[in-house]
């Protein structure tokens, strides 16, 4: 991939709009052997014959074998190295909390995801406190919010993201977001107590020190405050890391963008990267409707379509293949803009099968006047990968984009 | 791709012989949704003929979606990492329009692309002065170069390449190349006054103040000799460079490598890798007849067509399928001369549809008793998208050459 640097050079700004649909976990694989993926098996006419229309491929989210989070994996897709820009989670969750607000965070910020749970005879009996609702769950945050205060001089936000999750945000100089995660990920064990990680140079083990003791008194008085909350008396803390600012869409791409995403964690990364997080509902044909009252504002749509990923999560395979369905029938409400350009792939492959992420590439296509047509004719992995962009990685997706709307000035003479 | 430093190690030589023929601005597209491309369009008898006997595919000049200038795609053909080797516009016509001579440049150079044009009342009116032909631009450059003489102790040499267009070429200890283009590169703007660029480091910056006044004497100097000329009464710069050596083809590949080329550009780029440039005519049966005669004193040679590309830029679909057929004619002849490997693409895509360079991948072949055969029956866009090399990268061509003729050396035990 060329450098952001590059990127800055060559990327000009003019009328086009890039429209980038993005199912979440798309990727699948056959139930059984020698038969159809969810996408293949799901009736998609209009995907089927945009794909006629497009050139199409396979990518790669981060390197062949290697199955990303989402994270990282929507990061690539946007163009950034998902090996180099390595935020944690809690970076993440808590831009998605704060996507509308001026400024999410600042670089005194450490940030990490946080999960009421249940705790009996000092173990974790429960890690997502019997899944409690998301109106207990605000309750609970707002009490921790309000209960804790500021720890050492650290001042200490509690934010509810849905249901039993929430972040904590710490505020201070000198923060470091190099703490170990309190989850021990199995049932029946004790919290892991917050400390530094290992290895840290010198300066920075000081630091994640003293950040690994304000954590410690904050999980402290935690539990104190909901000792008599059950079954989510407990907080578990992950994904802690340091807020530092990534290069915006706006400056690399000289791009006005604007994300439609349901789900709080992809309006985050959206958000990192400087898009205006749009409101919208809770379906599909929502953020259709989203998109096309905000078509004339912007010249980049991030469209996230996120229950293709939970149905593969779930392992439900015909749940995956409605998703696809219910997309299928978007398109051509998206197709009514006239967007210039068209993307459509996933960030990842979620099977069925597997029940979780996969390293499988994703079928991408990319729709435009000046995209060259080939042999594919329906929009599926095994059709996709015969298409003639072959198979690349998500970082050229977004300068394929770029491309495709003209606008990229030519390197070199 | 691997480093000039590990393809030392692991080149060889041996009595195979490589020929790469470079069809300029190939890769096309169909002037109509679901049309053919010029390629596809051609009649390409032989072409097809030896696509069906090669390893075909897709090769991406820089990145997906990188629209490259003729220079770094020729960089990256002959495997030099275009984004490192960045060399100015003016060295690459230098060594072009000097590719006769023993030493075209040293380290002391600094050169710029120079066009007569047109000024009126203060302002370009003309950026090519009518196109004077090359007998005219001779003479003015002739003119010049005996009239400015030196300038503050900076040796300053004026050459004439074809028609409007020439070389400043500068020399003296402690010049800089880090020079605003003066052409303003649209109509009727007065040019823009020779100086540095912005943000240099301190040392390079004292350089360019003092080479950009050298150059604003030039200039100066140049109006007042030309100011009886109609309509080359004046001077526009571009494309300055200081002269950096690169490594040659002679030690990276052990190669004895020649170039057969009509224009001063691509002669340029070859030269400057090591190449011998070999005397040729104007035509693409004139370039056949030179690689005949020349076929057993080298063991590499660049083969290069231009008018494919200028066809595209004109937008001329016609014409350059005529052009490719063309070329296709000389096919025959090239293969009646037993080259061990004959690997043909382009060094970008030129539609006629976009009347310009193209970011879209481009056909290849690779010829070899080596090289595996594939489906692929017709050498086009389409049919190589599933061609058995996939989606490569130009800078990956050169290993690719080499090792069909088994002039690789295995890496590691």
């Amino acid at each position: 991939m060329i450098s952001f640097e590059l990127m800055k050079r060559l990327s000009l700004q003019n009328e086009s709009k890039i429209v980038f649909i993005v199912a979440d976990g798309l990727g699948g694989l056959a139930m059984k052997a020698g038969g159809k993926t969810e996408l293949e098996t799901a009736r998609t006419p209009n995907l089927d014959r945009l794909a006629a229309r497009s050139s199409c491929g396979l990518v790669d989210p981060i390197t062949p074998g290697i199955t990303p989070g989402s994270g990282p994996a929507h990061l690539a897709l946007f163009g950034y190295d998902p090996l180099e820009f390595d935020l944690g989670r809690g970076i993440l969750s808590t831009f998605g909390i704060r996507c509308f607000q001026k400024t999410p965070m600042n670089e005194r910020n450490v940030a990490a995801r946080m999960n009421f749970a249940t705790l009996e005879n000092g173990l974790i009996t429960d890690r997502r406190a019997g899944r409690v609702p998301d109106r207990e769950g605000r309750r609970l945050a707002s009490l921790l919010d309000k209960g804790v205060g500021s720890i050492d001089g650290v001042k200490v936000t509690v934010e509810h993201e849905k249901e039993y999750r929430g972040a904590l945000i710490l505020e201070a100089r000198g923060l470091s977001g190099k703490i170990l995660d309190t989850d021990p990920g199995l049932l029946n064990k004790p919290p892991i107590t917050p400390a530094a990680l290992k290895g840290l140079p010198r300066a920075e083990a000081e630091k994640a020190r003293k950040t690994a003791a304000v954590v410690k008194k904050f999980v402290q008085r935690a539990a104190k405050i909901l000792a008599k909350e059950h079954p989510a008396n407990f907080v578990l803390l992950r994904g802690f890391d340091k807020f530092r600012p990534l290069p915006q869409f706006q400056e690399v791409y000289k791009l006005n963008p604007a994300a439609v995403a349901t789900y709080p964690m992809y309006r985050g990364v959206a958000r990192l990267l400087g898009m205006e997080v749009l409101k919208t509902g809770t379906t599909i044909k929502d953020e259709l409707k989203t998109l096309r009252e905000n078509f004339a504002d912007h010249d980049y749509f991030f469209f996230h379509v996120k229950k293709t990923d939970s149905a593969g999560e779930d392992g439900d395979f015909d749940a995956k293949v409605r998703v696809i369905e219910e997309m299928d029938a978007v398109i051509p409400g998206v197709l009514k803009l006239k967007p210039d350009v068209l993307m459509i792939t996933g960030d990842h492959s979620t099977p069925a099968l597997l029940k979780s992420h996969s390293w499988h590439p994703l079928p991408v296509l990319v729709y435009s006047k000046y995209a060259r047509r080939d042999s594919v004719r329906k929009f599926g992995e095994g059709d996709c990968a015969a298409g003639c962009l072959g198979r690349i990685r998500a970082t050229d997706l977004m300068p394929i984009a770029m491309a495709n709307a003209l606008k990229l000035a030519k390197y070199g003479a």
